[in-house]
């Protein structure tokens, strides 16, 4: 099969790997229908994380079952399947309390390497969850955005305790950020203030429900957001870009008993222990546990309440996907959708 | 009057203070029953924290109103009060949702200075309890308790979720760790690990709930705490002592999803962001918004339910203050009362 593979920073190739094998009873084999590219795939991309290369690439995925292994009971050959970034047994007891990225038998996909033809994927079970009916293509990448960014933003939005009557200041205007924004609507949040320079993603954000635009940044984007919240602060913040200066911000933007949910993986970040005592903020974070919201989101997409797609702005044959990380990389794409 | 003033590192003096007049018509003056140093007031006192000497120290009290302002409509002459070490006119939109010690007119009493035989207490109707009927002198350590190391604990078990069900680390033997231990207990926590090496304070954290004692620190008591909850961790986490080690060991001590509750003033502590975000824990803390508790907490002593009172060791007379800084400096005293 073909599959993306990084040699060193910067050096994507797309070639012939091994095709997948069962390996564990409890596995599957999925033929892919789309994947994509995620702003994490840069960070080796970029070099700012370490590539022992060649690496295979990718953790976001949708597709078709093709072959399960003897445990696997609630998945089907045929079943047109969405998954987590991370697989999970969701049997465990840190899965049972909905912290499936944390399994204690959790296999990262992107070890795995999702952006090829086929995938194992580990735990099918617990990891996979079938769309009711074979979706559209049309569909594909609000059910491919679940994989990852949507179920991240999701999270995000949750661990910053979005809802009603709150006030949510969403940090990053990448996918996840701009996901975050439609989460927060979803869940209920009164007014949902985006921090964005970029006229286009500005309008996906406002399209995904946000309702004011903050446009400064550091000390200035926090005096903003205190000048809209009658000084005190916002109630819920969410970090979706993973820097110092992104997570100070986001701190230094909510409230005394505020919430910040982060979702950036945070990239040589120090937090100053007496700054965050005497914010009195809760910060809740990690890697999603998708798994958690997965059939929600997919129901929420089958009946077409949401279009978390829209953020996939490039759209390439996955032959062609060192072009993608490259538009990424440049900020020409804000999501690339690989077709399979 | 006669109050504590601290000159310098180490140099405590008790001496003639003015008596406190009221300056805002939301102002009460309270006659001191007893105050007590607080674990805190061994920062300035040891130097950690710069001195502008001479300083008033003290910010925990109960006692009886004297005077009260015009517009003090919820407390009378004559009462006997609990206050707590922040002054929070309990009526803006922080204080409403519980975070009073982060109110926008926040008052701490530590720079008026409780240790003293009167005090000028701020926002007298959003800071003060009355106590139902006079106690007797036997219920003055449990009710000075709850002004704020009662009430610190209280809100470190609460911010780590401690109830039914859950396995509850504290690290930190001091008055607030102990207070820590007893408030998990009322609040359900099947099993209470206390963690600390000193017989007497063993002793105390078992007679308030402790299940387990844990002697060692660092890596070894995260070690001896995975190996008491089968690898995972603990669901609650309280820290309460405020240094880089006990930060450190406080979040590896939790489970994925689990719970920190963080209320010791955190003193050169720097968080690496990336193991806070793969440990996905909640982190939750500051200073404690004991007056979101007080009630409850004088209700509890009133009935007789709860002995937080046992954490003082040592008492002595307002005139000996010096004495009781020492002795708690030299860890020879858990927490010292002052009678007044």
């Amino acid at each position: 099969m073909r599959g993306v593979m990084l040699y060193a920073p910067g050096d994507v190739r797309v070639e012939d790997r091994d095709d997948p094998v069962l390996v564990e009873p409890t596995d599957a084999i999925i033929r892919i229908a789309a994947t994509c590219i995620c702003g994490s795939d840069l960070w080796p991309y970029r070099g700012v994380e370490a590539v022992d290369g060649p690496a295979p690439m990718g953790h976001e995925y949708i597709g078709v079952v093709e072959e399960i292994g003897t445990d696997v009971r609630g998945i089907a050959v045929g079943d047109f399947v969405v998954g987590s970034f991370m697989a999970s047994d969701n049997t465990c007891e840190i899965c049972r309390a909905g912290y499936q990225s944390r399994c204690v038998h959790v296999v990262p996909m992107g070890t795995i390497g999702t952006q090829a033809e086929r995938a194992r994927i580990p735990h099918a079970d617990g990891t996979l969850v079938a769309v009711p009916a074979t979706p559209a293509p049309e569909q594909y990448p609000s059910l491919l955005s679940a994989s990852d960014v949507l179920g991240t933003g999701w999270f995000a939005a949750v661990a910053a305790a979005a809802g009603p009557g709150k006030t949510v200041v969403v940090v990053g205007d990448g996918a996840v950020g701009l996901l975050a924004v439609l989460a927060a609507k979803q869940l209920g949040a009164d007014r949902i203030i985006a921090m964005s320079r970029h006229a286009d993603r500005q309008a996906l954000a406002r399209r995904f429900g946000a309702t004011d635009i903050v446009e400064e940044r550091g000390r200035d984007g926090v005096a903003r957001i205190k000048d809209l919240t009658d000084g005190l602060g916002a109630h819920s913040v969410i970090e979706a870009v993973g820097t110092q200066e992104s997570m100070t911000q986001a701190i230094r933007s909510a409230r005394p008993g505020g919430h910040v949910g982060y979702v950036g993986v945070a990239h040589d970040v120090e937090l100053d222990g007496m700054r965050l005592f005497f914010s009195s903020v809760h910060l809740h974070g990690g890697p999603a546990p998708v798994r958690r919201f997965l059939p929600d989101l997919i129901d929420l997409i089958v009946r077409g309440e949401i279009d978390p797609g829209d953020v996939f702005d490039l759209t390439l044959p996955l032959e062609r996907a060192a072009e993608g990380y490259a538009a990424m990389d440049e900020r020409r794409a804000t999501k690339v959708l690989l077709t399979v």
